[in-house]
């Protein structure tokens, strides 16, 4: 729930008066009745209903028809102007970390979720405690503020927790198996909503990266995907990549889906977005989307030995 | 196809050197070879991958990371700084006219079309001609810079010509419909590609939408899309339009897609973008999408017997 007083009393502070509204796809039902709950607190209101999958994809134009931007369910990849982060907290049931804990081997864990769990973070620590398992929670880094937090491109506080075991509180298994890349580490991915655990593997990503590479390798030409959202915006990598080679070309995109791959037509692409858009959504493409070290291996640059996961540091 | 060695001379006369290019839908395959030419004269080249459907959605980020955009295949609609228009002119038999001449009734026809088609008018003008027939050809106004020229989301020339009978040069049925609504008068349209000659019905289209406000007034809510596309972006449109229910809430998109306006949840949407939207793709969209003027009927500011077809003028 959005506390709404707290909320009105951050906009009045600033003295904003007109106000856009950002949501995620899963949270953007909640917009049409925040909408009226603020009209009726006075405020004029215009809602964002352009896709949004993270802040990285902050709607400045929404904003910029209005005096602050208040996005929804994520905290801030980055520092930009008149945006205020609005929590959504996920309860769930920690008990599942219970179950966990007897297949744990050592007496200290990296604990890491994603934003919407953290605040079941402290009671997770306890319970780990309670059975004498050290938990190694990381301090905040420029993408993740909040201590413990992974996103999907940034697995940082993984790699810093420095573990052998790396327990994660979340859903799906995308963040666990990124984690395992990023880290090399143990991961038993633990699901508060489903009661779930598993160890994921990454080998399977691995070897459908690996023909994925193989094919890119055939291609005539290649297009190098950058892209205009405010936080994915890698133009510098996306140059280095233009670099390797003569047969590829620069493309800009907002979203990237099928149709727009499929209408330009190139037989492979190279994505230096959001990086879950090469690994979770290659099965709705027709062509290969390799990540940046992945194009590094087509081209020689890079051994398929010094495979990295794509993240956004 | 593009006149390379034109397009090199206007690059290179005002000194630009990285290009963003940006072309429709149907014609982004073309974007990769002409990538490679300019890139062999010495550009640095960057591809809009993002939808595209006329000079209303111009690629500004891409524009913002190049010297200049070139946009292919229509004309201005406004005076966007630092965008090069490029036409692509497309070909037909418009011997389609003399099959259509014998169902005039009068001595005197407005003549319109579509901007790939413009260069055809002078033929047709001659052909209508030898059958002692005068063709009345509107000046250019604001978003139709071409004499003749008719968009999607404006009939100016149509209108301006006063004819009662009005030749169409052109494919589907969207722009004659939309013709015979603004104007009244009797609308025949030839296909220089099909070969078909077709008199729209309007009244089916009329039907359809009444259909759709009657389904309107029982929503207990109303979306009004305002798009952040630059030549789409009717924005005191839209608050003249908020201003008519208290149920009316503001939304800021920039592809109208299914997915987008399912995932608010509003059952019924009102649309100031791209007027072919509510009409051409209402069958897509699971709730009814309205037209400004629509949305006057439901709220009881106009009567159905004044509907006007929505254009951007």
């Amino acid at each position: 729930m959005i506390r709404l007083p707290d909320l009105h009393n951050r906009l009045a502070s600033h003295g904003y008066h007109t106000i856009a509204l950002q949501a995620p796809e899963g949270l953007k039902r909640l917009l049409p009745r925040l909408a009226q709950d603020l009209q009726n607190l006075g405020y004029e209101v215009i809602i964002s209903g352009d896709p949004c999958y993270g802040a990285c994809d902050l709607d400045l134009n929404a904003r910029d028809c209005a005096d602050v931007l208040v996005h929804i369910g994520h905290t801030p990849v980055d520092e930009t102007d008149r945006v205020i982060y609005e929590p959504w907290p996920v309860d769930g049931d920690i008990s599942v970390i219970n179950e966990a804990i007897p297949r744990l081997t050592g007496k200290k864990v990296g604990l890491v979720t994603t934003v919407q769990h953290i605040h079941l973070l402290p009671k997770v620590v306890e319970l780990l405690s309670n059975a004498g398992i050290e938990s190694v929670v990381a301090e905040p880094s420029s993408r993740t503020p909040c201590p413990g937090q992974v996103l999907g491109c940034s697995f940082h506080a993984a790699r810093k927790a420095g573990a052998d075991e790396i327990l994660f509180l979340g859903t799906g298994l995308f963040h666990p198996i990124g984690i395992k890349l990023a880290t090399g580490a143990r991961v038993i991915a633990c699901d508060p909503i489903t009661g779930r655990i598993e160890e994921p593997d990454a080998d399977r990503l691995l070897r459908v990266r690996f023909g994925l590479i193989q094919k890119a390798k055939e291609a005539h030409s290649y297009g190098i995907i950058v892209s205009s959202k405010t936080g994915q915006c890698r133009s510098d990598l996306s140059d280095h990549l233009c670099s390797l080679s003569k047969r590829a070309y620069k493309i800009m995109l907002r979203e990237v889906t099928p149709d727009q791959l499929l209408n330009m037509g190139f037989p492979c692409y190279v994505n230096t977005a959001c990086p879950r858009l090469a690994y979770d959504d290659q099965i709705r493409f027709s062509v290969p989307v390799l990540t940046p070290a992945e194009f590094e291996i087509v081209c020689g640059f890079r051994d398929f030995a010094d495979y990295e996961v794509d993240e956004i540091s």
